[in-house]
């Protein structure tokens, strides 16, 4: 298992006229915790990007629990709880303090920049795989 | 069954740097064809939440089959399949011609402007549920 | 002199805690409105792009006179006031019936897709330019 | 003269087509060091919002130098020069590494939560002055 934890300050820009985050802008967290879940285990999703390596969302679900709030300082763990093969599954949890407010998970795949479906690097996935042994 | 088609057209501001709509956007999407769906059954988003009547979204989930590129024109359509009750559960298809890109669903409830869960207003849900007599 | 004019409902995920539109979100509103007045001359953002050619933002300017607010449909007017060259200059006035609530400008360049500074495709520069002759 | 740094690392959901951060993101990390500028002055931007009272944006200018690309590390100089009265101007400075990517401003005025223009809190003001004496 891997996982990881990120920290979140709700921005002004995030709320809405509910006065809490949007619920769109958690994807948006997601993906920040997922970038620093990568960096704890020596992975870089901006080095990945770079060789033309990306990861796209394919899937995408969230239960909204309780509502953040501007200026909330928020945790975020990631986790990936399964061996990676062609997809990789992340399950997020976010707290505000000792409450939480949210749980979810994306599925992604590898592609190239032209969009196509590849295998994902070896020396990616090999260093991810070393968590399920 | 209550259903309805709205077009949005693609922003630069809402693509990323894999050139394609970041998949963060679609819930924004998601909530334009939410409430021209309300419109076109004579319910206003607007009036209820100005009587401080709000509809959160409790639960979201999308699958991203298809990018969508900048300017493309996608036709969203929102369908509530099953009779709104304390909950409503509305779901999506994106359309980029004859392609489906995206399919989801939102889960909402009822909540006054501190967030409390309340009964939905009855002209608002009387009027959804003549759709499924 | 090159004008258009585009709608825009504002979205519930453009709003923000003070129960107003986000004046970041102005932004996107502004290009929205550029891309249709492009499209009004008959020119394409997303062709030129495609060719990869892009009118990044040099400078931008806005005061905002009013608030919008959820479900407001904003008029955005846009203009081109001086002859294009190395650069374009465009003026945008935003409107919800006959209050004004914003104007504001965007100065912008030509760029490859590397970033580096290009003089303007030909066929581009004259199709705009025939409206200052 | 107030003065404050904050560090931002840029979100895949930032980031545009052209493989940069979209210009209309930088206001979004403006608030965040303005924020951050009141927290290093002791004055709380959240509770100021919880008593009602607002910061709305009059006027906004930026100047975009370079781009800013997916992960890059941004340090944010926000500073106060001009004693603030019945308006607030802020002004920013975007740097990644030594290199200055964007500079601009924003100007601020004070309002309840009806919107209506107020005097600003005496005790919020005063400690802004402190630093202007």
């Amino acid at each position: 298992m891997i996982s990881s934890e990120t920290k979140i300050r709700v921005r002004f820009a995030e709320t809405d006229a509910m006065r809490v985050a949007y619920h769109g802008n958690y994807f948006a967290w997601f993906e920040v915790s997922r970038v620093e879940m990568l960096d704890s285990v020596g992975l870089s999703y901006k080095e990945l990007d770079a060789k033309g390596c990306h990861l796209p969302v394919l899937e995408v679900h969230s239960k909204f629990i309780r509502p953040a709030k501007f200026d909330d300082v928020l945790t975020i763990r990631a986790c990936v709880k399964e061996r990676p093969g062609v997809k990789i599954k992340i399950e997020y949890e976010v707290f505000c303090g000792d409450e939480k407010l949210c749980e979810g998970y994306t599925i992604h795949a590898f592609v190239n920049s032209q969009g196509v479906p590849i295998k994902p690097p070896a020396a990616f996935i090999n260093r991810l795989r070393q968590y399920f042994d």
